[in-house]
């Protein structure tokens, strides 16, 4: 769900001012996020590739020749330089590589572009959810990429956007923030040289744990989910996710949440928001209590809750953000309960061990560091 | 709430066959449950004496000068031989006191009622909930009881009944099975021969690990509550609690916690039936998977979700259902990482620590026994 909108028109259409050093862009995944950015960055004057590893995500971009670009950003027509299902011909020439695709699809991603990449590529995940460019590095060098590639994250996908009709994408906000970070810290500079030609609302964040730990998403989406299971199957969904499903117990436990995620924040010397500040100062929404906050937000309002518990709010929301939180938590000391009920409960509901399936300590290649071990590890690498 | 009925009519009037050993019946608590037991076992031609500690409770009672009875049982104006709120006036003559109350309010009463009690004094929690004898004899004793009172409690309220009016109780079904244990459990004869002759249904179990064990409250109200708080809270519990509330995900977190339930019974040696065994056993219900069998269940078909999260449903089975039996579990070694995230999410919605407050190991008097001592505790008292 592309829910992090902001509402002020057009702050950040990709820029044509700055020179472009960056002239190819190669977008991997084809869905909502990677047809919106194909399509804005390509009328910014890019050239740009998308790849998608589904016939059926790209046959509609293949047979009307580009993308049609509505909504609060740039608008118009947008013609790609290619438009393809194979990967080796996607990253034949070099370019800046953004991977916009679900999370738990990265390990996939990172092991077919392995052995593609060529010296000193730059490979952005936006964004990467949580421990993204931890686990896409380590599979990266692991199915032999070569020495110099760089991977970095962002914290939230730039657009909130859907794909209205077949070929047609419709922009609904754009983000005034986009955090980036490399892996290691030391290549984020590069990265966000790169980004803000297409972006210059880009920021470079502390580290990967940062981008991490700033993704909202699992706060916003997981218990609320959890606490409305049976609203939401009963009835496909049929309320407003944010506006009604929030009451004040569920707000409580998004709270609880939230917390654990600002004392993992707080251990590791990462700036954060709560969730309240962070609806406030992205959104501008007003209030003291988070049901009266959300609802003042009118990015949310139109928002549906998901039709089944089949949902990304769950299938790549606890994985990929709650199970790397709490893994995280545990080198650094920082109690999780309310983190771990929520991955018992959807473990339970969805028939899956995210605990083992999910980016854990193994996954991310973070097994045996203690706290100063991790925080070298996103620094310098090593 | 009286949730768990059988639509059998009159299977189990209370008896006048049997011949009257005990003449004087004193019920303490005047809800649903004990105006119901009052009025029929008046009606079947006992002495009743009922005591509550609120006016309110008592007064319709009082005025009318009785409670009319209607229902699948016994029907007609019920007179009593005292109604009042005066604890040392009820208990003046001896008869057998049955406890009628929400388990909360056990730990008051067990403190009010031990100065004023007799030798040989007989007391069943009717029901106990979960670890209700402990907690009430560990008070009693600490407060006075003298020796050779007898403690007990019974699985489950014998009757699905409510207040339609003031002074009108409607019995809406009668259990077809009332278990029964004394702590200790050489005192079970005894106990089982004074409810016998009110209720002949009644059957000795085990001990009270058993009443408490398979109190199937806290099985189908916690996690069908939790997985519905947005729901309860937007529209004031306006839907069917079992029929739309238990969907598929949310009878998969009721089976979790039952089967850490069953681990629990079987390494204590209790005999107990799973929650799906326990609908198809106690109401016939049909089907193959949860959902269906509850919606097989006529008893539920009326009973909506209660109006908020202030609700016996969270604030009696989480503190006198979970919280005991997990608390037990740590005795014996089961895990119950369900039972623990219900604990901790019912106590943040809340605003309590209900694992403090309800009924752990100190409340049940259980601090530093083993399995072994556990047993002889519930066995032999000692």
């Amino acid at each position: 769900m592309c829910t992090n909108i902001s509402l002020t028109p057009e702050p950040s259409n990709p820029s044509t001012l700055i020179e472009m050093k960056t002239k190819r862009i190669i977008i991997l995944g084809a869905g909502n996020g990677g047809q919106a950015m194909a399509a804005a960055i390509a009328l910014a004057g890019y050239e740009v590739v998308l790849y998608d590893r589904y016939e059926e995500a790209i046959a509609p971009v293949s047979q009307k020749g580009g993308i049609e670009l509505s909504g609060v950003s740039v608008q118009g027509f947008a013609t790609l330089a290619k438009v393809t299902t194979d990967l080796k011909g996607a990253l034949l020439e070099k370019g800046l590589i953004l991977v916009v695709l679900p999370a738990f699809a990265h390990a996939y991603v990172a092991e077919q572009v392995a052995p593609l990449l060529k010296k000193d590529d730059r490979i952005v995940l936006s964004p990467g959810s949580t421990g993204g460019a931890l686990e896409f590095r380590k599979i990266l060098f692991e199915h032999g990429a070569p020495e110099g590639v760089k991977v970095g994250e962002t914290n939230t996908l730039i657009y909130a956007c859907r794909i209205s009709d077949p070929g047609h994408v419709k922009i609904l906000g754009v983000k005034e923030f986009l955090g980036v970070a490399a892996l290691p810290a030391r290549d984020t500079q590069d990265l966000l040289e790169a980004l803000r030609q297409i972006y210059p609302q880009t920021q470079a964040v502390e580290n990967i744990l940062s981008t991490g730990l700033n993704n909202m998403n699992p706060i916003f989406h997981v218990f609320p989910t959890l606490a409305n299971l049976g609203w939401i199957e009963a009835t496909q969904g049929n309320f407003r996710f944010y506006y009604d499903g929030i009451t004040p117990s569920v707000a409580k436990l998004v709270e609880a949440v939230d917390k654990e995620r600002m004392m993992l924040c707080q251990s590791l010397g990462i700036s954060t928001l709560s969730g309240i500040e962070w609806q406030k100062k992205l959104y501008g929404a007003k209030g003291d209590i988070l049901p009266e906050i959300l609802q003042s937000n009118r990015a949310y309002k139109e928002i549906q809750a998901p039709s089944s518990i089949e949902t990304r709010l769950i299938t790549e929301d606890v994985p990929m953000g709650l199970v790397p939180m709490a893994e995280i938590a545990k080198i650094v000391g920082v109690p999780t309960p309310f983190m771990d009920s929520a991955i018992l409960l959807a473990s339970e509901i969805m028939g899956q061990d995210y605990r083992a399936a999910g980016r854990n300590l193994r996954v991310m290649g973070l097994v045996g560091l203690n706290k100063e071990g991790l925080l070298r590890r996103v620094m310098e690498g090593n």
